[in-house]
């Protein structure tokens, strides 16, 4: 058991390292065959101007997604760690996947876009995390890292390259495909023994103080996560113009409903950690169309309603609707990433 | 009760919506009649250029002043959460106001200058809310930031256009009005039967760790604060570097001072999460200005001097100036905004 | 004794004033005699360029460094206040020395350049803390950072210009020279009536969390930190491009190692804190050459080893080798910061 963890760990690390031995190298060794206007210069100055976005969605990952789930008062550390592990996995085996797909088994060329890249690669892992958090082992951990990037780098090769869908904020290749595979991966590993852990998932008053770290972080830097891929220009602007709007009317949608579902009017701190975010998630997918400032507000608003009553709806089932709405509470960090899905995904969840 | 705060937040992101569709427009769609040399491609490298500092100043508005108030242990969800409901709705009404009296009733085309607007008018809010934390509903928060950045807006016209009075870092028409305006908020809502509230505003060790959080991130992009709505090249560049230089030096006679007050010479957490900040207040009206980098030293460290003392000589007055001094401890988190008025402000209080 | 501190740091801070009046101007007052074809322009886009890269490196020094040491859960507020305090001091005495010693006693012209290199001097001394916390008073902290730096900056002079020695990452000049320096001071303070303080050094499970915060900041940032000097363009993107492969590479060996060396597998949060940061370190000679990413992960994996057996090593002296392992407990900050010097320091320090 203590050596399984070390061992899968390493044998991956040494096999990341040959491959990117034999497939990857610097964006300045490219020979210029299909775009030979193209200095390495213009390449480095354009690695440079992203380079700040990219930064943003690094600490989203990393602060955003590690300390989002440190609400659960027995897993702040659990969360933060593995979260870092993950992501570090993640990283290298997400450069490389998505790589090769679009390189269609060529060398390599690491610039900004591999990395940002791999850092979205990694944000798919980090949402399915939140479903499976305290129910699976680290080397599993590991393990389920490279089978979700292996899938989610073929759907959205599949979504992205052959049906041309529009999705710049990756709300239905991330958000989505990180759900669902994590409400997959929970229900295979689900025991009926572990029902009454319910006490190792409480809160305490400074986890959740530690867990508004994530949000905000997560909330103030999701414009630059949806534009950070979307074609440099007016595309870009408007990807985080319309975002940010988005964002700041679910807030408030967010913060009504909450108080307006609570016994006695009280904001529930769980939807202001979730749903807030939920205006990112929603307007993800057309966020570098022209839906106009007010148009990215209806969206934003709506998502605030409809992720606050789908943690509502949930709550509703807990007592006579046993596995699952235990399984909805442990998944409390998954619901956090994407709120839109709760209804249609609750039905098929109910028979477990 | 329980609906008031929902019906208040619905209404006001129902107006929100309407007031962007009709006055709102990207941008981009701008018909270039004023400067007809500014293509759109200008224009978004402009909005990409300032990108970062905006995204500073955006950490600041809801890590920085989020995690500020946590250090009031009883406090801690309310001043995190709450400073994000108030923010998301600042933002909108701000970048509203700011358009329309800018643009003289005009379409407003949002870029990257309107939401630095924004967050300005939303810091303006803040500053106020720390005199008010805790005697305060959410409601009437909601309500007292529509009715302040009003006035904000109203009054920033005043100075900036109208008496062009130089004020780049925006310390007289953000944290001096957000003070003096939540002071009088303080006033009015003043009730007798709260005099015993005091363990309520006790700080607990964990809670001021949090604070620092807020401190710390507040004082690292202060530059970018004063920085960002100067002219670029230039003038940006001195707004940087002198507010830079006023902070370090602050810190220096904020620690000394806070030593040499303080029984045994001790440190007050208090003064260094507030006192290190007045340097960046202090060089504010200045920033843009060439006060040469020993000129912005010696402005900061007077700062930090008169902010240890105003917090001190306010303590003095704790045992007999009841109401006065129970005020001044509420509003302790009003005083880490804006320093340098302590000893005026503290004569018209007496009298409360 | 009380006085003793504030009268220091007042005398520092009016000395920096006097030698800034003197020597620092602004770096568009230069008069361009080397650089004729370098206008203000030129040095102003070049300044905000930068900026985004700088403002990485002061988040590590003033959040990562701040609170990394928090661990120890009572010492919180001394690792973040003393940190805030000295890297104040710091930034500006490390902006004269270097500004003086590179310009040969010139006046020096305050632009981006030397705004990093008191970030970097302010590292060398924030290392060395980590060795000396809980046994220095204030007061001696002032002290040796204006000795520090002063030596910092003879010996930085020494190895860049005059032995042309490559390090672009400083890993030599500031992470060696702040780890022995700091040992060096430790071991003239060392007082055997000391050794019963263990129970001061213990972490608890929310100091924890918040060392979390400054590994994180410290760990996404390091890419800046090993580019920010590197000459931009091809260079500059070489050294954030194999930093950042050399980090996530650090993890999984420090983690799998961690898993190895602890009873029961279990992983130690003084490694993920600490060894996840080697390989950062580690590939800061050299980050700018061509070592390839595979080359920067091979170099990470190994860092992240060396660091945790490092670690493990010491803790067997535990028992029969008191002063030392005492020593080693006290100095667990000093070495987050350089691993790689572990088992050479050890021996030295024995005979203490």
């Amino acid at each position: 058991m203590k050596l399984k963890f070390s061992v899968v760990a390493i044998v991956l690390e040494v096999a990341m390292i040959i491959l990117f031995g034999y497939f990857v190298e610097y964006e300045t060794e490219q020979i210029n065959l299909q775009q030979p206007n193209t200095t390495n210069s213009t390449k480095v100055d354009r690695f440079l101007e992203l380079h700040s976005l990219f930064q943003d969605v690094h600490v989203m990952i990393f602060v955003g997604f590690g300390f989002l789930m440190t609400f659960l008062k027995n897993y702040g550390f659990s969360s933060v760690g593995i979260n870092l592990l993950i992501a570090a996995l993640g990283l290298q085996w997400g450069t490389f996947m998505w790589g090769i797909v679009h390189n269609h088994g060529q060398k390599i060329h690491i610039g900004i876009k591999n990395m940002i890249n791999g850092d979205l690669s990694t944000a798919t892992v980090l949402i399915s995390f939140g479903a499976v958090l305290g129910k699976i082992s680290p080397t599993q951990m590991l393990v389920m890292t490279i089978l979700e990037i292996a899938a989610f780098v073929g759907n959205e090769y599949l979504v992205g390259e052959i049906f041309k869908a529009s999705d710049i904020g990756a709300s239905m290749t991330i958000h989505a495909f990180g759900a669902y595979f994590g409400l997959a991966v929970a229900g295979i590993l689900y025991q009926p023994s572990l029902r009454k852990g319910h006490e190792m998932e409480k809160s305490a008053y400074h986890s959740d103080l530690f867990a508004m770290i994530g949000t905000l972080f997560l909330w103030m830097f999701w414009p630059s996560f949806n534009s950070v891929i979307a074609e440099t220009g007016e595309k870009q602007y408007m990807a985080i113009v319309n975002t940010y709007f988005s964002l700041v009317a679910c807030v408030l949608t967010a913060y009504a409903f909450s108080s307006l579902v609570e016994k006695r009017g009280r904001l529930d701190m769980v939807h202001i950690q979730n749903a807030t975010l939920a205006g990112g998630v929603a307007v993800g997918t057309c966020a570098d169309m022209k839906i106009h400032p007010y148009g990215s507000m209806i969206i934003g608003s709506i998502a605030g309603i409809v992720s606050v009553f789908g943690f509502k709806f949930l709550t509703v089932y807990h007592g006579h609707a046993g596995s699952c709405s235990r399984f909805f509470h442990r998944n409390g960090s998954c619901w956090r990433a994407d709120h839109r899905f709760n209804s249609q995904v609750h039905c098929p969840w109910t028979t477990i």
